[in-house]
C-alpha cells in the first residue's frame, strides 16, 4: 500500500508535512510517496535521517498550485504541480491513494478531469466528519464539491456518504438526513423539497430532514446530505459558533477578579481537553467521493499530526475498496429500479 | 404609538407574553393591543392588576395558528386566527407596528397577502440581529421569508437590511457583506456570483464577501446578505456550534475531580454572564422587511422580556418611519440608474 502526499500545496511548510507522512507511514506500515520539490523534500527527509527509497520515495513537481488559484486554470495552466502530479501518479497506478492539503477546488477539477468519475455518480461530494458531543461522528456531505447541485445529485451524495460512514468510519447502518430548516416534508427550497422525496423512494436508510442546532449534540443522523455551498457554509458557521464562545469565554476570565483567574486556572485540564474535542484536525481529511480514485483533501492549515490523520483516512478508503463498493452501490440500484 | 402583540401563538403561554406587553408598554410609553382570546387575555390581564382600556386594550381572536400548520393553508383557512387578526389590525391602521411569536412562513405569508410589499420591493426578507464579541451587533437577513430568491432579490436585501442597521440599529455607516465559502469573487454557487455583481454595480457599502467562521468574532460587516435557505442554516448552525460548546464544557466540569469542580464554581459568574451574552432572546425580535406595514418575528419560545424586547424593535421600526426610507432607498435607486 502506498500513499501519495502533496506536501507543497498547504499552508504549513513542507518539511512539516514530510513529518506527518513519515509518522503515518512508520505508525501504518506503508509506503509514503511524497510529491514535490526533490531537494526540498530531501532536505526534510534528512532531518529525520531517513534514506529516499520504496519506503519513502519522491515524486517530483517543480510548480504549486497556491490557496488563491483559480481552480480551471490552475489545473490546466500548472500541469507541474504537485497538487496535479499526485494526481496523475494516482491515475497511473503509483499509489493507492492521494492525500492534499492544497487548494480544494483545484483537488477536485483536476480529480474529475484526471480520474474521472465512478461509472454512475453524476458529480462528485466531499465528505467532512464531524466529532458529535456523544463522542460519535457525523459524516457532511458536500461541503463545496458541488455548488449548484441537481436533486439527483443529493441522491448520490447520501449513497456515497452512507457507504463512507459504514465502510470507512465503521458505523453500522448509518442514519441519513436532509440538511433543511425545519422537519416538516414541505419545508425547504425546491432543490431540498425534491431531493427529500427522491430520498423517501430510495432503497436507503432515510431519517427525514435534520437542523443544523442539533445536530453534533443530539446526533439525530450519522450522514447530513446537502448541497455543496450550504454545506460549506455549515461547516465555517460551525467553526465560528464554537470560536464566537471562546472567544467570550476567555475574555470574561481574562476581565474578573482573583477568584475568577484562580477558577480559570483550576479548570485549565478542561479547557485544554476542549480545544483537543473541538479540533477537527484530529479527524483527517475529506475525501473527494465519486471519483475514481482514492483522494483525501486536508485542512489547508494542516500540521504533521493532521496530514498523518488525513493519510490513515486514505488508507482505510483504499483496504475496503471504498470506491468499488460505492460502484457496487449504484449498480444494486439500477437493478432495484430507485 | 400602538404595538399589537400576537399572544397565542408562541410556544410559552398567552399569560407570559402578557406580561411582557404589559412590561413594554410602561417601560416604552406606549399602547399595546393584545391579539387573541378575549378572557385568557383578560385573565392575564387581571393577574397583573391591569384594566382593559386605550392602554392596554383586546383584539379579539378565536383561533391559533400552530407552529406545525402549513403557511398558505392556516392563513386561508384560519382566518380569525390571532396571527391573522393581528396582521388584519395593523393593515387596518389600528397600530403602528405588529409583533408575533407564532409560525414564521404564515406571518410571511399572511403579511404579504394582507399588507402588500412596499413599491419597488420584489421580495421580503427577515431581517436577524446577532450580538459580536466586540459588543457590537451584525444584522442578517434573509433568515427565511425567501428560500429561493433571485439575485436581484439578494440586492434588495441588502438595501433594506442597510436602512434597518443605520435607521433602528444606529450603525452609522453600515458595510455589506455577502455571505459566501470563500473571499475570492470566482467564489460561491451562481446565485452568490451573480448578486456579487449586482452588489459591486450599486451605490450600496458593499464590501464584498464574509464566511461564516469568523463574522461574530472578527465582525467584518454589519449586515450579511444571504438566501432564505442558506441564511436559516446558518442560524441554527450557529446555534449548533455554541451549544455544542457549552455541551462539552459542562460535561468536562461534571466529570472533573474536586479541583475541576471548585474552579466550575469560581468559574459561575462568568458561566452565567456568558449564558446571558449567548441569548438571541434579549436581541428581541426579527423585522420582517420590504412588506407593507412593522412587522417583527419573535422567536417561537419568546418568553416576557423576549416578547417586550421584540415590542422595542418595532417601536423604533415605526417611529423611524424604516419602510418609508427603505421606499425612499429604492426611489432614489431608479433615479441613479442602479
Amino acid at each position: 500500500m502506498r500513499i501519495l502526499v502533496d506536501v507543497m500545496g498547504g499552508d504549513l511548510p513542507p518539511a512539516e508535512l514530510v513529518r506527518g507522512g513519515i509518522a503515518a507511514g512508520r505508525e501504518l506500515d506503508i509506503e509514503i510517496g511524497f510529491v514535490g520539490v526533490p531537494a526540498v523534500i530531501r532536505s526534510a527527509l534528512d532531518e529525520e535521517s531517513i534514506k529516499e527509497g520504496s519506503r519513502f520515495s519522491i515524486i517530483p513537481a517543480t510548480q504549486v498550485i497556491s490557496m488563491d488559484d483559480a481552480p480551471v486554470r490552475a489545473v490546466r495552466e500548472k500541469r507541474d504541480s504537485s497538487l496535479l502530479k499526485g494526481i496523475i501518479a494516482l491515475g497511473n497506478g503509483h499509489g493507492d491513494g492521494f492525500v492534499s492539503p492544497g487548494n480544494t477546488g483545484a483537488v477536485v477539477v483536476g480529480s474529475i478531469l484526471t480520474l474521472g468519475r465512478i461509472r454512475g455518480v453524476p458529480r462528485p461530494g466531499i465528505a467532512t466528519t464531524l466529532p458529535t458531543v456523544d463522542d460519535g461522528v457525523v459524516v457532511v456531505i458536500d461541503v463545496g464539491a458541488t455548488v449548484d447541485p441537481t436533486p439527483r445529485h443529493l441522491l448520490y451524495f447520501a449513497l456515497m456518504g452512507g457507504s463512507y460512514a459504514r465502510d470507512v468510519l465503521g458505523v453500522r447502518t448509518p442514519r441519513i438526513g436532509l440538511l433543511n430548516i425545519g422537519t416538516e416534508k414541505s419545508k425547504g427550497n425546491k432543490l431540498v423539497q425534491h431531493a427529500f422525496t427522491l430520498l423517501q423512494q430510495s432503497s436507503l436508510p432515510f431519517a427525514g430532514s435534520v437542523e443544523g442546532h442539533n445536530i453534533l449534540t443530539a446526533h439525530p443522523v450519522d450522514v447530513v446530505v446537502c448541497d455543496g455551498f450550504v454545506g460549506n457554509v455549515f461547516l465555517k458557521t460551525l467553526e465560528g459558533g464554537t470560536s464566537a464562545v471562546v472567544h467570550l469565554l476567555r475574555a470574561g476570565v481574562g476581565r474578573g477578579g482573583m477568584r475568577t483567574k484562580l477558577g480559570g486556572l483550576l479548570l485549565r485540564p478542561v479547557f485544554r481537553h476542549l480545544r483537543h474535542q473541538l479540533s477537527y484536525q484530529r479527524h483527517g481529511g475529506a475525501p473527494l467521493l465519486g471519483v475514481n480514485g482514492v483522494v483525501v483533501i486536508g485542512h489547508g492549515r494542516s500540521d504533521a499530526r493532521a496530514i498523518a490523520a488525513a493519510i490513515g483516512v486514505a488508507k482505510r478508503a483504499a483496504e475496503v475498496g471504498l470506491n468499488k463498493r460505492i460502484a457496487q452501490g449504484i449498480e444494486g440500484w439500477g437493478k432495484v429500479g430507485s
